[in-house]
């Protein structure tokens, strides 16, 4: 079995769920590639020295710059702030190293378009971290929708809401400053894309976007708490999305319920587990909504238990990107979801600003 | 105690919910004025005497008119088609007699509008049915809200879906043509109604208006058959509802969630006896939505049951409707919702029209 | 259209819902015979007067005895305490008057089976208030078990509960003694007759019946606060069933779930108008149980309205069993469920009794 | 850091879940001691490679007792089938080396006895695999319910249902013989552990054990496929509990219902994120259930996830039991739950048959 050596920059939330996930892939699915955790580097050597130690790394880097460069670091996750994400994707493609980049895929559209074309010119693997979409119910709802067994989709309604900042006496803080820290910039592009990938593409949208609280303890906030789209997919059907960081009650609000012509699909990622499914071809008076639980016979479920309603969790989301990330790597063939797909996302979070200003209807280009 | 004579106009769907309503509200809420179930009128005297014998009418009318200037006929309900609405209110109301009419007010903002100046000049006691805000339930979301219960709004969300049009292969009737039986003209008012009794007024809207179906088995479809609508509050806080005859898997889908700085709010129609209430003031390891069964504490459940969590269903809405008509006649009072509040739904209803038209917001002048 | 004469004996919680109902009935199931409220009694004729007023009955009784004499009543309801009972139903039937009486049949087995011979020595139609069953969804269950929909049962789970009595510091009051007063005098007799509707006869059961809370402020509680039984079925099945009015959280936990070997069947009575139905023969991942709302393709719905999902309370299961008391009246055939099937019940109750004394399992004759 | 070197036997269902967890359990919980896949064994050479190079490990066993006797193997986990626990884990406490071992604890209560003696003998850490009450929402329950949060216990109700054998042409397997394999060996004492862990002792038990479908292609039925008992707790409160594995439409059926003199809580592993708790100490118009999502205040899940609702799973269940058993060796003091817990459960299973046979109630001595 190959081995890979695996550098990941930040070792704050995220980077310690990859460096889990990257601990825990190869015994799950069996994976060909084998990750071998090399280098880990954060925003000072201290804190990297720190996670190092941690999580299991062989060593620390200074930088991100050294971990980059590193002969042994063979693949890159990018688990750091929004703003470091181009510098480090772009030197990791000059040297043709594959990256794995958190979401959202830049600090802006600006960023985010040259990271795709750093990724082209380089033809390194490349894959954007929307790991909601990942569950086995998301996986299983998006394959129902491309198998047409809810028909032709007339509605699609998402949200992407949590209530973390709900409270208006909670102190200001990073993320409150920065529109790539804002709710647009943060939370909308996990339900973006899960619109994308389940729907296809959008053509146009309508949207508002605001501050509600303009001030906490501790400062001035710059950034907007919650947004809201009205939207037309090239499918032709009508959508509608909403996203929250005040949304106060909600604290994994990624859902989404989805009407066609045949029948409807529901999921909640606050019940992660479960995926409702509505089939119109039934006798009228056994007709519902069924609650599936997730299992062996859904997408990426049966390496983490052989009993179907066991359950996955969070950390399992990561953990299928990774053996995606490997399997990617180990093919030499970029998997879905690729710095493309980060960038199609952050051209509809760009255009619901721009409509969110003009207060019209804003085209996607394609 | 006091007998008042009623006069139904109309014996479908809605007029035979009134009748029956108007059968047993007396016994239910120990009403000080009791309804006779005076006269029917239909369209045509033969069916107007079928609905006689059924649900038990002292006599039947050979049209409105003849019902409207029964001298033993003291008050009239109007459970007609919408366009028939504004001729019988504005008969009753130039003989002095009290008016309950169903929704929407009337087929056209103009003709809402007549209506609303014919009741003010009239003096008499006028109502709009708007029937589902009057269960326990939504009752008691309206009370907590007013209380403050979830501190300040910040978002709203509202629908009301059904599906009896989904199937597209389902064959055009009266209701898929004249834009007042469609989604907008039809199912929209009760859940704009709700949004205004329960948030105050829309100052704006933004909104998407479609027929889906342009051509059904038998026939064009002339009307819409789902709409959507962004939309601002006076008291500030950012909206959304959505209107569809075609959300496959939803049959009574009336349901809002509404987010405060203090906690939220969700209920849907489906599950009319159940309402959720979040508190954001708990120990964080026992937050939650809480499922509030209505019982005795909420209003007017208990004339109909002593005990909690045994439910009330769609007949009882239109009972305790009949209870405040004939409270409102007793006391000389119109009591809400009243036929201005109906008129407020229709420029709702029209704004988003306009703004469909537009792709723009709209203004609601108050 | 023929009319009855209707005597309600109590005017209480029941007396209240059964004067409702009559009033309601005629209107909403167009039945041909047409129920005339006739005469009310009560505890006194002062009591009696207040009912006739509140519920417009034509004329007061001075007691059971006038009333169930009174050659203008026609049919009897029964809304008295449990000691009351078998008194009057022997009265009615000794003068060939169709008896309704509300559950449990009488205050003992021998009460119980009294009127069972009185019943069937006179021929009159009789019937009792199991009203619970039939909720369009319990119907509904019934109809699918019948049909074999989700094959041989092999398992069945029952419970009545609430929490009325579930603090510990609820005063004494007449519910807290006598036997009949009880959780497995008062409560169980509902879902008991569920489960013999649902799976047919009990063969044996093993209890335990208990009395937690010994003294209240006001006076000790003689009599059960919650009890259990294992049951057997005929049909092979294995049950169990769990009775309480101290199950704190519980309002109406009227509920049962019910294993087939093709699928699954489960009922809350808290959300009365979903049934939740399991079929085994769908595809893996497709399978789940599925929430089927009520409509009009389920078993008495469609009189209380045409929409599906609008839901219907409990008054409206109170206006079914009048329009089936009418319907057993008219035709002069008894229909299900008699006082036989209260019997019946009272033979399981008086079974766990006994279970519940040996602490070994009871056979019930049948 | 210091590190341990684990022996694994058996590389089947759980013997890959051990190896993911030991593979991630560092990182995820920073813990002092860090795990090395040493060893794994098998039930031949051969499989024992092929899990070896599957999961990670230095080396592949012969055979366990190899494994066991291998000085780089400090620390075993058995994870192969019941009839194999006893003598493994004799072996391991002859020579000083800690165990956890997969639940039941012996095949036998004569096994589980012996297990317990060894272990005591050798003063060894030891632990059992009950996983599903160290989820985030078990272990939060317990705790509410040992700081009296719903006050005197009345009444629990669990089951441990699942439905991998409901359809009966589901061939037989050698999970269909065996006492050890069936219903009340394998898949009762999760539920017992549960509620021996949540309610403390019980004290005398009635019950059923039946083989419902005797035959199967390919071969005769040996072992129970359902079962059920009322019990009694030290506590004085009354209980039942059901386990299944044709409990058709059930899937991780690992739930409890729990009512106290202040409140009730409720968990269904099938929603395993959600814990639902009942005060009654609240407004009447405002008390109901709440959906507790579990989050960072809730025991063992933020080293999984800083955020609220975002979830945990099967597999994570197992990480906090490698984290505790882990901490256990490092301490060198055993952490519930040790073979004696393991043993108390096989007592009451024990009970149970005894109970099941004589059809009256089996005290259980303490
Ligand atoms: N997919 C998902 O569900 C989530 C994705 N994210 C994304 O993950 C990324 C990281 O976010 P969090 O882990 O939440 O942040 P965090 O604040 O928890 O961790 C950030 C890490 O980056 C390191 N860092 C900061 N500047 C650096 C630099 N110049 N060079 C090297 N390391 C540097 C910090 O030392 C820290 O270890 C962000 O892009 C964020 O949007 C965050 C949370 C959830
Ligand atoms: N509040 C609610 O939940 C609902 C309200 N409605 C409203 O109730 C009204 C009636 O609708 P449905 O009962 O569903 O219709 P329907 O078609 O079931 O019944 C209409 C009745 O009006 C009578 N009618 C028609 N033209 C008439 C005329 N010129 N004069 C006298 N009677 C005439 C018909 O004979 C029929 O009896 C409408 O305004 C509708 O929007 C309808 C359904 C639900
Ligand atoms: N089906 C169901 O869901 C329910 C059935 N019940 C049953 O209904 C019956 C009545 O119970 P509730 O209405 O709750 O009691 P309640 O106390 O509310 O009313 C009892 C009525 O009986 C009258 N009464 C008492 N003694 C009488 C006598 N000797 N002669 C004439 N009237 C007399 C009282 O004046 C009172 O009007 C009981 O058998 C009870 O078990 C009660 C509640 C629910
Ligand atoms: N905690 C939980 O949720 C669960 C616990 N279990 C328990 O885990 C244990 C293992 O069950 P599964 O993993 O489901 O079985 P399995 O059949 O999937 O795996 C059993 C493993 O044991 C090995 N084995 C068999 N005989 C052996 C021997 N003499 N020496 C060494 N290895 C031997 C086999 O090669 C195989 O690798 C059982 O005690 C079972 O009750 C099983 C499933 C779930």
């Amino acid at each position: 079995m190959a081995e890979i050596g695996i550098g990941i920059i930040g070792g704050g939330y995220m980077g310690k769920a990859h460096a889990v996930a990257m601990s825990a892939v190869g015994s799950i699915f069996d994976t060909p590639l084998r990750p071998r955790l090399e280098m880990v580097s954060a925003s000072s050597p201290a804190s990297a020295e720190g996670y190092r130690a941690a999580y299991g790394f062989a060593r620390a880097a200074q930088d991100w710059q050294e971990l980059v460069n590193d002969p042994r670091v063979e693949a890159i996750i990018i688990a750091s702030p929004q703003n470091t994400h181009r510098a480090a994707a772009e030197a990791a493609f000059a040297l043709g190293k594959p990256v794995f980049c958190e979401k959202p895929l830049g600090a802006s559209l600006e960023d985010s378009r040259a990271m795709v074309a750093a990724a082209k010119a380089s033809g390194c693997v490349n894959m954007i971290g929307f790991n909601y979409i990942r569950t086995p119910a998301s996986q299983a709802a998006r394959k129902m929708l491309a198998d047409g067994v809810i028909g032709d989709i007339t509605y699609f309604k998402g949200e992407h809401t949590e209530d973390f900042l709900a409270d208006p006496k909670a102190p200001a803080t990073w993320r409150t400053t920065g529109r790539a820290n804002g709710t647009m910039g943060d939370l909308a592009p996990h339900m973006i894309n899960a619109a994308l990938a389940l729907m296809g593409p959008i053509t146009k949208v309508s949207a508002e976007i605001e501050t509600v609280h303009k001030a906490r303890p501790g400062g001035a906030v710059t950034n907007d708490d919650h947004g809201q789209m009205m939207c037309r997919f090239a499918n032709g059907a009508m959508g509608h999305m909403y996203f929250s960081r005040i949304a106060t009650g909600r604290k994994m609000g990624y859902a989404y319920e989805i009407h066609g012509t045949k029948g409807a699909i529901r999921f909640d990622q606050e019940d992660q587990n479960a995926l409702w499914l509505y089939l119109m071809d039934e006798p009228e008076e056994m007709r519902g909504f069924r609650k599936i639980l997730t299992g062996p016979a859904h997408p990426d479920y049966l390496p983490f238990c052989q009993g179907p309603g066991h359950g996955t969790g969070y950390q399992d989301q990561i953990i299928i990107e990774a053996k995606d990330f490997l399997t990617a790597i180990h093919s030499g063939r970029s998997v879905w979801p690729t710095f493309q797909d980060g960038l199609e996302v952050m051209q509809v979070v760009e255009a619901a600003w721009s409509a969110a200003q003009s207060g019209t209807w804003t085209e996607i280009p394609n």
